[in-house]
Formats: structure tokens, sequence, C-alpha cells
């Protein structure tokens, strides 16, 4: 007799979901809901843009996990987060206005929601995040699990792997979920990726199995034992799998799981909860499931995207042609110099296509280098390069992550002296992406750093000529830019730069606006009557425009590009020195953490907007 | 017929030794060489102080390093370096002056000798340093080994898990030597600890048996093939121990070399200079190898050591018991405290015995933990803890070594605002130690981040006064001090502290020196007729006090324990906040990297000792 087929109705994820009606659905109602959770977060990351592969990708683990545990009794942290919009449906937030101001964050965020139970933006810190959480829960002497959900390529940083070799001697249980997409933001590098690989179960069995026939095969007597012994293999696969860093660390380790199998999940969640000791599970997923462009998308293309046509899957904004990119402005120069200069060596911890030189690996495979999300070795690695003489490094960043390697930028970089370029993209306030991913702290982590001279562009000339000043300088160097896009220029004469070279664009009437970048042009067009100076180089100054600035009555330092406590405290010494007698002012970012929506409610809501600056005049 | 005993002369170390002239030596002359720089060192540390233990354990090592290799050509990177000495004296260098200011660093230095292709102070930077020296050689079509040396517990630290990850796919050839002495500066913990251990042949051997004993003997038929094949247990063997991380790499890998076998370990880099490919050698040493209270010292307490006396093994100064090191001031008031409060936990990053709190690990293992050399493992778990309302985090660390977990400084503790104290050692000038090892820097890097407040006591009162008030704010807190000693203050009545707190310590005349820290007592007997301001809070500052001084014709910010980035500039922006109209003037550290020698000429090279500041006055 057959069933009669239940009919699933569809979701309305519309409204609120109420986390607690995930828990009586039947198989068939789970596997409905996720999609329906797949098609909400396609839609809201189609119209607000958003990290949407990895969070399609984590949809069904996301499912299973609120359907077997007891959230927000149980703790589970996403490593960096941005695979968490499923888990912000399920406990009833809605992706409608997400990463707007007035929505929801596109990471985990404790002020939003119980579920949360920590947060991140940068990678690899959910092993050691869960570690302080089970330890707290054990000296509570309460009961809960504590799971961390963390992506392979997360998982090959040194953050996590020194939260890994602390597992081993920490008797408070975590269960840490690796999901396996075999993907980073880009390409996945290394050991762990190849480990990875190789654990994939018919692999790593295949591969066992040949080392071990090799052996058997090796004299008569041993040949005679293979086919003997050819009936225990499962046996023998086991313990070949068991022998893995996990259970080398004494640690429990289920494999294989279908991250897209809700069934075969919640088994391996059942195996987990009753282990009384830490347990990992290894799940395999497809980034982007759900969602044929971004399944098919072998790049990254589909990791953050803007606005787009779900249909098409085009940009809903066509590019004004007129203008360019910040980090194309750079990408560009970087491969023009990269074609004609064999000395050059260019390093990237898995930002490649963000910072659109993704094309340069492929072609230049000896002198590019994609780290992976290893922002510390990235810079020693630089650092060492940038000793020889010949040769120059370019460490091409985020401005936020950059601040992973700031101990090798002191030790290697700076204090070495080497030959080091650091291309930092997206200084400056964050948007959408919030807190965790500001570029204002930069400059003053990198002004207590001795020996790094720091600039940045206001246009494309600018960047032009400060690229090309960086493969004459040999000493450290940051050129800074934001996520932004510029007026394209060309046929810019090169015009050679000095080291802290400044520029008075205008001098008029009796006060003075020292900023620098992108706004400069801008300054110039709305403060007519002042004097605006351009302060290419942050650091060193040039104490000679300083100095012929004291006779002004107000000197203003303008930064909409970093904290106060960078440029603006280090002119502010200058003058100090130069016993000025005006009034200066200073309007700068507020050292705080910003919260996430549009770069221009950040910049009105921080109170540095021209109309402020116009009230300090 | 027997050989005639060749008579082997001792080497005169106290003259430089001519590094050719080792090229020559045979296998017993090598070892009586090795002898006599194991007494010179053991000499020179005696005199000086200095990393004994270490450098002891390194000796054969390095003495078959310079026989075998073609140094300076080929190049040796010493992780940490702090096992350099024998190193130094090979390449002709005197240890007669070691760590003073006109004799050796304690550390390789590029500056000192074509020896030293790179340099460090801080730990796991080998194996990226050496893939950037490796590829530069590829780049300029040079031939040479890059070799990198590297102790068991710098390997287990996230830095060198980076560039190992990386060196899988990394396709130019450096040799990596793993120092396994099974002993970091206390213990060594976690996964690659477990990892060594049971990789000592015999062990490892053993148990890989036993897995397979076990297997085996489970039916009667695989019981029955055990005993058939035990006699290829040396096939065996060879198998599992194949099976390890760096063959899973697809690199060559060489086990089980005894570090203090010269001959042997030139075996084994004659296996690795063959090779076309990266090849690791894991080779295990004693450390303290050559002095008996060294190679007995379990502790660590040979680690680092003070001018002793060669036969008793006793420091050769006396402690004066009128006073008592700063860190044993903070270890005593954490051991008073973590006998009562249940809810507190302390972690710290390998530096136990120097921050004399390694009595603590064994007495309260469930809430104190060493986490190795993972300082940014370390600051997330604390945070993850300190989120718990219940429970607080000290994260005990040296100051240069804090600077290695900026980024969770910032993205983890003080952006969750979590329940954070850092217990800041060695914040200062480095003395003896060197550029590597400056704690002059955090006050400007923790500025550099919100939210975390700063504070550093003029004596013990006010370290207990600190303390207690860490036990009640639930914020993030960094609490310095230097490494350096104070005079013992008993039954102080403890006095409640407010958040941001100065003390106008002596209100007299028209110029005010705002300083903060042990220096202030003698400000106060030696600068009469001044005001002079305890600035206990480095940040937030006490604003009142500051309006109160704005009467003064003079303002002096004196700061000797950390760069003008810091305290100084923001003390002088409130100053120009409150648009003050006398003469500001700053004497603090200069933002450089400090050589190594004795604090006081530090003081007075960087012309920051009273006399200058007299000057400004």
């Amino acid at each position: 007799m057959q069933m009669k087929k239940k009919d699933i109705k569809r979701f309305d994820l519309d409204k609120p979901f109420n986390p607690e009606d995930i828990k009586g659905l039947d198989i068939k109602e789970l596997e409905q809901l996720s999609n329906d959770v797949k098609n909400e977060i396609i839609k809201s990351c189609a119209k607000n843009g958003g990290h949407l592969a990895s969070s399609l990708g984590a949809t069904d683990l996301t499912v299973a996990l609120h359907h077997y545990f007891n959230l927000p009794n149980d703790k589970v942290i996403f490593d960096v987060g941005h695979q968490c919009y499923a888990h912000k449906i399920l406990s009833g937030r809605s992706l409608d206005r997400l990463r707007k101001s007035d929505g929801v964050s596109g990471f985990q965020r404790r002020s939003e929601s119980e579920y949360d139970p920590y947060e991140a933006g940068h990678s690899s810190t959910s092993i050691s995040a869960a570690m302080g959480l089970a330890l707290a829960r054990d000296l509570n002497k309460e009961k809960y699990e504590v799971i961390a959900v963390i992506g392979d390529s997360s998982f090959a940083n040194g953050v996590a792997f020194e939260g890994l070799n602390n597992l081993a001697n920490f008797n408070h249980k975590v269960i840490i979920i690796i999901n396996d997409n075999n993907r980073s933001i880009g390409e996945t590098h290394g050991l762990l990726h190849n480990y990875f690989e190789r654990f994939r179960l018919s692999k790593s069995y295949l591969r066992n199995k040949d080392r071990y026939q090799r052996f058997l095969k090796k004299t008569f007597l041993t040949r005679w034992f293979y086919y003997l012994t050819s009936w225990v293999k499962g046996l023998f696969r086991k313990i070949f799998i068991r022998s893995n860093v996990f259970t080398k660390m004494g640690l429990y380790f289920i494999s294989n799981v279908d991250g897209h199998d809700i069934k075969q999940l919640e088994k391996a969640f059942k195996l987990a909860k009753n282990s009384p000791k830490t347990v990992a599970i290894h799940v395999t997923t497809v980034k982007g499931k759900g969602y044929q462009y971004a399944e098919q998308d072998d790049v990254g293309n589909w990791h953050g995207v803007a606005p787009f046509d779900i249909e098409t899957g085009k940009p809903l904004k066509e590019r004004d042609p007129k203008y360019i990119s910040w980090s194309q402005v750079y990408a560009q120069l970087l491969k023009e110099r990269i074609a004609t200069d064999e000395r050059m060596v260019l390093i990237n911890p898995a930002t490649m296509v963000g910072s659109c030189i993704d094309d340069l690996l492929k072609k230049y495979p000896d002198r590019v280098f994609d780290v992976g999300i290893s922002e510390e070795h990235g810079a020693v690695f630089a650092a060492a390069i940038g000793l020889n003489k010949d040769i120059h490094a370019y460490y091409s960043i985020y401005s936020t992550f950059l601040q992973r390697s700031y101990d090798e930028i002191s030790h290697d970089v700076a204090r070495l002296d080497s030959d080091v370029t650091f291309l930092i993209d997206r200084a400056g306030l964050p948007g959408e992406d919030g807190e965790t991913h500001s570029g204002i702290y930069d400059v003053a982590y990198l002004m207590s750093i001795p020996n790094v001279a720091i600039c940045m562009a206001k246009d494309m000339k600018e960047a032009i000529d400060l690229f090309n000043f960086s493969t004459i300088y040999t000493h450290p160097l940051a050129i800074r830019y934001p996520k932004d896009i510029t007026p394209i220029i060309e046929n810019h004469e090169p015009r050679e730069v000095k080291l802290g070279e400044w520029k008075v664009e205008v001098n008029e009437g009796d006060t003075a606006i020292i900023s620098y970048g992108p706004v400069i042009d801008r300054l110039i067009e709305h403060f007519k009557g002042y004097t605006i100076v351009n302060a290419m180089f942050l650091r060193p100054i040039d104490i000679e425009v300083l100095k012929s600035l004291t006779n002004k009555k107000k000197i203003v330092i303008y930064d909409i590009y970093a904290t106060k406590e960078g440029f603006a405290s280090y002119v502010l010494n200058y003058l100090n020195e130069l016993n000025y007698q005006g009034e200066v002012k200073i309007l700068a970012i507020p050292n705080e953490f910003i919260k996430h929506g549009n770069v221009l409610d950040q910049v009105n809501n921080l109170h540095i907007a021209f109309d402020d600056l116009r009230k300090l005049l």
C-alpha cells in the first residue's frame, strides 16, 4: 500500500518566523522550510546585497541545528558569521532591511538576539570562543551544548589552529562543526585544504588502501596477506580514517556528513550530543546551494554581492563608465607593473576577488601568492622577501584584516625596514558590513609602530604617482584607499612624488583645513575662501608646509578616513612642537565601533559631515 | 691494531672564533668544539645573564650546521633567536658583553653579522621567513639552502601553522629543523606537543603497534595474522611513521635525529641538502645540555637567567628583602584573589614562570590556563569567558607579546565589552632583551582601540587598589607594570579607586608635570616647587584634574613607560579641546626600536632622563 504523500505547504517568511515552530516539523516540512529560507535569503540579498553564497550553503545545516538542538539554551557560534542568514530568519529576525542601519547586521550580533551567544566578522575565532563559553558553562554548573560552526578556510587560520591545539588538553565539551565547502572567499589553499580534500570518504579510503596495497604487495608473503585480508578492508578503513588530527587529540570525530541531508545531519548531532567528550563533525556542503549562479561560481563572485536581479543574476546598478572602483585603480597599476617588473611579488590573504587581482594569480603564479586567511604569515613572508635588495613585496589586504598582522608589521616589516608596500583596501568607514569591518583604525595603529610611511591618494592621478613612488621607495609604506569609486582620469602625466609631500591646494583666508584623500576635491568645491591642504602623506608630514600654516589664525584637521588617534593627533603634536599660537580644531572619526549602515548615514551620525566641519570654521 | 687516539686540544674561545676554522675539523674535534662552546655560553650567561638553556640545547646542532652547511652563503634562521648563542660564537662574535649596549644582542641581528639572514625575538616566524628568503633566492636564480631552526613550542603557534599550511603549495625549497626539546619556556602544551611526544621513535612505534595489535587480535583469524606478521613490524613502523603532517603535505620528513649526535645530524643534513624538495627534520635535544642545573630544570627557571655562580647555580645578586618584583606583586594579588573567588579565570601564554604564577596552574587547573605561545587564542578565549556575567577573566601577558593579539583585543575583547583584565607585565623599556621585547608601544596601540581602560600603579599600594578595582570593573581593563622591583609595603589599607582617577600629589608653582607609574615618587623627590600629577589612569583621564591645571603656565607630560603616540598625545588632545593657553611640553619615549642594553642607559640615550626633563621646566 502506498503512503499518501503529505502535502507540504510553503512557509510564509514575509513575517518573522516563530523559532518554536520548527520543533514539530517532520523531515519533509524541514526540507520545505529550508527551501523557503533559501529563497528568502536570495530575495533579501538581491535587494540589499550581502554574503549570499555562504549563507545558502549553510541553510540546510542551520535548519537541522535549529530543529535538533535546544536553541537559544544551546549556543551556536558561526565562525565569521557571514553564513548566518538562515540562523537569523529561524531565530525570528527579518532580513528585509539586511545590513541597513535600521535592519539586522550581516553577522551574528549579541545585541540583536539571544540566539547569538558570541559574534564575529573576522574569521577563525569560533573554536576559542566556544571553549570560553563551555568553560563558563561548567564553572556555573549549567547544562547546554556549545557548538562552533566553522568553514574549512577559517579552519586553516592560525587562531583556529591555536584553539584546536589548546582543545587537546581542554576538559570542557564543545561540538565543532567543520563546514567544508571546499571554497574560501576565493580558492582554498594549503595543507588543511589537501587534508579535507583527501578526507572526503572515498578518496581518503582509496589513498590509504593504496598505501596498504603497496606495502602488502611488496613481497610474496605480504602479497599473499593482501588477498587474504582484503575482506577486512572495512576495518582497516576505519583504522586509517580514525587516524586523523582530531582522533590524534583524543577527540571524537564524525566524518563525511552530507550537509544538505537534514536526516543525516541530525543523526550526527545525536551522536555528538550523547558524547561526553568534545566532538568534531565534518560536514560537506555546496556553497551557494539553491541558487544556480552561486552554485556554479568557482571564482568567488557570489561570496559578497551587491543588489542583483534574481532571474538574470546581473547587478541591478549599472556601472557608470566614467567611474572606477579604487580597488580596480590599484589592481590596474599592479597589473601594469608586474608585467614589466620581474622583481615584484604580490601577496594577498584570501581577498583577491574583492581587490580585483584574482587574474594575476593565474598569470604570475611564481610571483603572486594568495596565502589564504593567513594575515600573519603573509606579513612575515612579505618582510623576508622585501629584505632582498632587488625585490619589492606588495601586501594587498583589507584594512580591517591588516590588524591581525599588527605584530608582524612591527616585529618583521617595520623593525627590519623591509621593502614592503601595504596596499590597504577598504580604508575608512565600514558601510554595510559594520563594526567588525571598519577601516578606520589602521592609521592610529600604524602610527604606533615606528618606520611605516602612510599615504592616501585623492584621485587616480595621485594614485598613479603614489604607486610609482612605492616602486622606488625601499622602506615600509602603506597606501590606503577606500571602498568607493573615483572618476576615471586618462592620460595622466606621471609626476614624481617626494616622501612626506603635502600640497596647498588653495591658499586663501585665515583658516586652513588640513585633510587628505578623495574628500579633498569636494572640500575645494564647498569651502571657498579657506586654505585647503592636501596631506597626501599622513606620515611623515610635510613640516615646511605645516610651518607655512602657522601664520593662520585657525587650523582645522579634518579626517573622514581614520580615527582621531591617528593622523589628527600626529599633526596636533607637530603644531604643539612648533608652538603654534592659533586655534586648532580636530574633526575626525571618533574612536568607536561603527554600526552597519550606509556610509553617508555613518558620516552624518558621527557628526563628521561638511555641516559639522562648517561649524568649526 | 688499535688506532692511536688523537689528542684533541681545547679551543680558545676567549678570542673570536674564525668561522672558517670549523671546516677541517673531524668528529672528535667537533665534539670538543661543541663542548668548549657550551662552556663559553655558560660563562657568558653567568656573567651577563641570558637565555642559557635553549642555547645549550642547540649547541651540538649548531656546530653540525656550521660544519656541514656553507654559511653564510647558506642561510640559517633561528626561530625566536634566543638559542643562537653558539651560532654567534661560531660566526666569530664574542659573548663577553652579551646583551650589553656595547655587546652583541641576545638574538640574531642582521646588523651584527652576515651570518644572520633574518632575525626575530617573537616566536614562530621562521617558517614564513624562510619561505620569503627561498622565494627571493629562486627569483634571483641563486643557489643556496635556507634553513629554519624552530622549537617544538614555537611550532605550536598560529603563525608557524599558517606558514606550514602555505608550505604545502610552495615550490621553493627550504629545510625546516624542528628542535624538539619537549619543553617550551615553561611546559609544553596541546595537540602538537602530544604529536611530537608520540613521535619519539619508540613511543610512536609502540603506540601504533598497540593499535595494530588491538585490531589484529580481535578475531581468531586476525590474531593469527598478528603473530605471522610480527616480523614485518619494521616495515609497518615506517608506514605509520611516515603518515604524519609533513608527508601528508607531500614533503620529505626525516625523523628522530639525535640532536646531540653530530654525525647523525650531518647525515640528516646530507639527505636534506640532496633533496630537491622541502625537507623537515625532526631533531630531539635536551634543553640545558651540558650544564647540570639547566638540564635538570623542569620548570623553566633556566630559560632566561640573571647572572649566577657557575658552581652553585645560585644568582650572584642577593635579593634585597625590602623589595619585590612587580611580577610578584601582581602574582600575589592573583593568588589571594583566586583562592577566594571561584569565578575568576586566569590565562597566560607560556610566560607563567616569568610572571611568577606557575604554581597557580597546578593549584587551580580548572581556572588557570597556560595556553602556550597562543596569544591570539588566549585573547579570544578570555573574551568569551568574560562575557559571562558572573565570571571575570584575567589575561596575564608580557607587553611585547600582547601585540600579537591586537586584532583579538579589538574584535573580541573591546568590541564585545567583555570583562577581561589584561595584566601587562614588562611594560616599558626593554633593557637587555632589546628591540624585539619593548613594552613601550602598548599604550599607543591600546589607545587605537576603543573601550579599553589603561592604568599603571606607582607603588604596591596603588597596585592593590587597582587590582581591587579590576575585580569589580566589568569592562576591558589593562593594568601595566614594568620589569623592575618596588619597595614592599605592608599593611596597606585598601582604598577605593574610581575609573579614570588622577591624583595631584603636589600642587606648587606655575608648572605641572603629568606623569604616572613608579617614577612618580622620584619626581616628587627631585622636582620641588612643581605640581606633580599622578595619572594613575592613562585612559580615561581625570578631566576635572586636567581642567584644574589649565591655570598653570606650563604643563609637561612626562612618560618613561610608553611612546609619545600613547598617553602624551591623548592628553595633548584634551588640552587642545580645553583650549589651554599655556605651554605644553612632551617628554616621552620616542617611537623607535630600542637597542638592547641597560635600562638606565636607554633612558639616557633616548634623552628622557630627569636632566632632560629639567631642561623643559
